[in-house]
């Protein structure tokens, strides 16, 4: 992982590949990578989907090693759906192979002049570039059997769907798992677009022979990666109820907290969720033959995934994350998992984050395009998005430019990204996060649902403003952290509950690189990205004024605990004022 | 016109009415006064379609009187096209007749919790509101007959259609012209949309037995109102070229400049520029019998408009306006005038803004919808947008959402309002005004084509950057103040050129309101209508970075000339440093 391989998609005659050292990049891993490359070489003000503008992979700085869940890929660019920086992670097996190629980054840079679709294969024969037109608005699912059959089964694949190539806001970049199924994504943001607009449909990795990479103090490194396994079973989240009901456990636990936000966000309490918790699920997964308890990719030990079959244990789709269930589920007020579990299905295929599509499909109800809880309705408008009718086009580019298109004032984003699975008056810890990340409404860069309603890393009430700018501000440190490490954002519960499994981390990375880092260096290179991340967005044109929640959340009561978004302007500004 | 009309749309129990004296707002007029009362009442982060947001028409300072050509009406908000304030101006009836009804302002505020659709009707027996559901989706052209029918032949009136219920980033007021057409419109940044979120349709003012308003000195008034109209008569611009031509007389102008911008924006030179010419209009209406030189409002002494009738001598549409014509003519490879008055027809009956209408289809176009040129495709454009579906629904929304519904790189637009007919690279001044104005890409905001081509007011060279900053700023302040009198726009030729004429308008004001106002007083008035505005921009999160235009004018070469925008984004900055 000592150089970047930058693949110029828009030079005279077709792609051209450089390979470079890593350079003054060097020691960055995943989102530090990405948002370094990103702040630093891409224009703020250029448009997204235009030459200027770059996609940047980065496996993070474990990745490709024996670390234990330390599979993440990051996905940097500006994005076309908020205008800010963007960094989305994914599991899956690409970040593995990417290492182990010796990248620490690929940048797509430039933009075809004509329309041409390319595949970008690593393999043996080092990497080559082929342009396809056969592969024109394939959905992932048979685009990646199209890859198997070209190249191997033995391949990571990175691809973009019809959605992508659509250029769409919604548009994810889909990541094989260890079956080779596209069912891991960099969802948000709409990084599938600019995938799009490089003319690049898929980056496939053949993964065999792929060697490990070594950390240069063995022992040390066997002996912290044992304590950090240690620590993340023994944690009951990362132990217990990740492994048994994957994220949807808190379908139940939000619902109860009064926080699910039901209806485009009309409500906090979910009538239906007792027919798609997390519980329900797993039971069902299990009894039809299905996995309640899986893995996104080679090494983890939390295993939150799992495959769901239909009644006649016939794949449907991996296990949906309870962002998908909620957001096409409750938010709809749709209660079928049946039906949630194949627009999951379709948001993969067709290359679609599940949030901003869920969310979206609520704002049409509420334009009332169609009804809450028509879930034949949800279907049908999913597959008009990936068919690209006009429709499909408004409802693809996201929940912001649908409420334009329908005139609803109701709509839950923040810098035009929709507002994942927690309503952010009754967990306002989150709502902070939402406002201020770097990223628009994002709950995983400082996700407060921890420490406001799982009680981890302490307790915070989630009804009430005080504590939360201190909580989301730390939160959105370790985050950025954590996000450059290839680690699973899912270790920080055990993290932040447990010292030693924490020092078990830093001790990863000091083996592996020979390193002597400190809690305190980790908290800089948080600090280090978000302030690069801040800066771009700052000279995009970002002010405190944009880290604000829709105005409706500090007018409407939410029931049942009748609150408003509560926390100060004032205070929101002082995030990241550490 | 010494007080001010509130009406609560979102009162319980229907919509109330409240009167009050002008107060703080004393002295204002026109821009200033919907400037003033946005600025200092709309919270800058609410959502324009929102309750927080209010509708401002203000009638200018000499609206009603005796001085000719003082009948444009001010309509404010925060604009849900670009999140900034927004002043759009009309001429027409309406503003005469709500002056003399002795009204400043009347604010539309608050938002109906049912969908019921209103007239507010001004009559002898004063104010009256009543709900009509019957009136729904009425293009303007019908919903003005049923007013005729329902209030009489001698009315003004005020009024959305179909694209301001439903609440369209590109949807228009229109306003009646003196042949009870709604023919006028305050037409940029959806301030259609804003009256369609409040429920109203259409403001009918009764106008029979309205009294004219008298100035404090009425022979001092007379003389300079005398002045002033000969200076109109006697400059070239406003005495011959308008009158004879209306405002296409630009067509021309413009294309032997290269700065006519073609196919959205690819070139700077239309090769069917001569059928769609000002002389080749106006030479078209006089033969079929139609109008080449009439006026929209009493009073008015320019004339630059007339009525464009079909081959049997029909009305088509009043005579499209140079920006209409380019709009939907060269932008979109169109040069046919039957098409160009048709289309120009149907955006003032479905109630849409004809330069956001005509950029946006040349966006599509682009995206490859229909193909540049095809006058019956854009036909069927505009009419899915009176229609609503799905693709109306995203052209509606104006050019920034169809470039995102559609993946375009190439959108022609600064905060979100679509350039207009002026290419920035060819005519650098007005690049300035594009770029910095309050309101987004508006070329009536500092019309510095006036003194790059046409001469008006000196010369500054429009292919170099010299000059222009110092050039835009001036007409900024000009056009803030001269936008708070009432007094049409094109009074600035004469103006500009002539000192006298000048002086005459500032002895109008003085002997009308018997004041004592010198020419730095008008220019510090237009400075004070600036600050509120770029204050409240300012709160809503616009800095220095949405003062730039597309990326791409900096990168691509306009032919003929293949000049790219050159002015430095630090004298950008300075524009507002006076």
């Amino acid at each position: 992982m000592d150089k970047i391989l930058r693949i110029d998609m828009g030079a005279a005659g077709g792609p051209s590949m450089k390979e470079e050292p890593v350079g003054a990049y060097a020691g960055l891993g995943g989102r530090a990578m990405t948002s370094a490359i990103v702040s630093k070489e891409v224009p703020p003000l250029c448009h997204p989907l235009g030459a200027e503008n770059k996609l940047v992979f980065a496996p993070g700085l474990l990745s490709g090693s024996a670390a234990v869940i330390s599979g993440r890929l990051s996905v940097g660019c500006k994005s076309p759906l908020t205008g800010t920086i963007k960094e989305a992670n994914s599991g899956g097996q690409a970040a593995i192979a990417i290492s182990r190629y010796g990248y620490a980054a690929i940048v797509l840079e430039g933009k075809p002049a004509t329309n041409d679709l390319y595949v970008i294969h690593f393999g043996k024969d080092g990497v080559k570039i082929k342009s396809d037109k056969s592969l024109k608005m394939l959905p992932n699912y048979d685009l990646v059997d199209k890859m198997k059959a070209a190249y191997g089964e033995k391949i990571a694949c990175i691809s973009i769907g019809p959605a992508g190539e659509m250029r769409m806001g919604a548009a994810s970049i889909a990541v094989t798992d260890m079956e080779t199924r596209p069912s891991r994504h960099a969802g948000r943001g709409g990084v599938g677009a600019v995938m799009g607009s490089k003319g690049v449909k898929a980056i496939v990795l053949d993964m065999t022979d792929l060697k490990m990479r070594q950390p240069k103090d063995v022992e040390k490194f066997r002996e912290a990666n044992k304590k950090f396994t240690e620590g993340l079973k023994s944690h009951p989240v990362t132990g217990q109820a990740l492994p048994a009901y994957g994220t949807n456990v808190l379908t139940n636990i939000l619902n109860e907290a009064g926080g699910y936000p039901t209806k485009n966000f009309s409500g906090g309490v979910f009538d239906g969720s007792a027919k798609i918790s997390g519980e329900t699920i797993a039971d069902l997964e299990t009894k039809r033959g299905g996995l309640a308890t899986h893995g996104c990719h080679t090494g983890c030990v939390i295993q939150c995934s799992g495959t769901y079959v239909d009644k006649n244990g016939k794949f449907v789709s991996k296990q949906p994350e309870y962002e998908t269930v909620w957001a096409h589920g409750g938010h709809c007020g749709i209660s079928d998992p049946d039906v949630i579990a194949k627009l999951d299905f379709m948001d993969d295929n067709y290359g679609l984050d599940t949030i901003e599509m869920g969310v979206t499909i609520g704002v049409a109800m509420e334009a009332g395009i169609i009804k809450f809880g028509d879930a034949e309705g949800a279907i049908r408008l999913v597959d008009e998005v990936g068919k690209g009718t006009p429709l499909g086009r408004i409802l693809g580019s996201g929940a912001e430019v649908t409420g334009k298109a329908f005139g609803v004032e109701r709509v839950p984003v923040v810098k035009g990204q929709a507002m994942p699975a927690y309503d952010p008056r009754a967990v306002q810890g989150i709502g902070v996060t939402y406002a201020t990340s770097t990223m628009g409404a994002d709950h995983t860069a400082g996700y407060a649902v921890a420490t406001n309603i799982l009680k981890v890393g302490g307790f915070v009430d989630p009804l009430k403003p005080d504590g939360q700018i201190e909580l989301s501000r730390n939160l959105q440190i370790a985050t950025a952290a954590v996000d450059s490490t290839g680690m699973c954002l899912f270790i920080a519960f055990a993290v932040l509950d447990q010292p030693e499994t924490f020092q078990a981390l830093i001790d990863m990375l000091n083996a592996f690189y020979g390193l002597s880092l400190t809690a305190d260096d980790v908290a800089a290179l948080g600090k280090q990205v978000l302030s690069m991340e801040r800066d771009f967005n700052a000279r995009a044109g970002f002010t405190a004024k944009h880290d604000r929640l829709p105005r409706y959340f500090l007018n409407e009561k939410l029931a049942p605990h009748n609150v408003i978004f509560d926390v100060k302007d004032s205070d929101l500004d002082q995030v990241f004022n550490w």
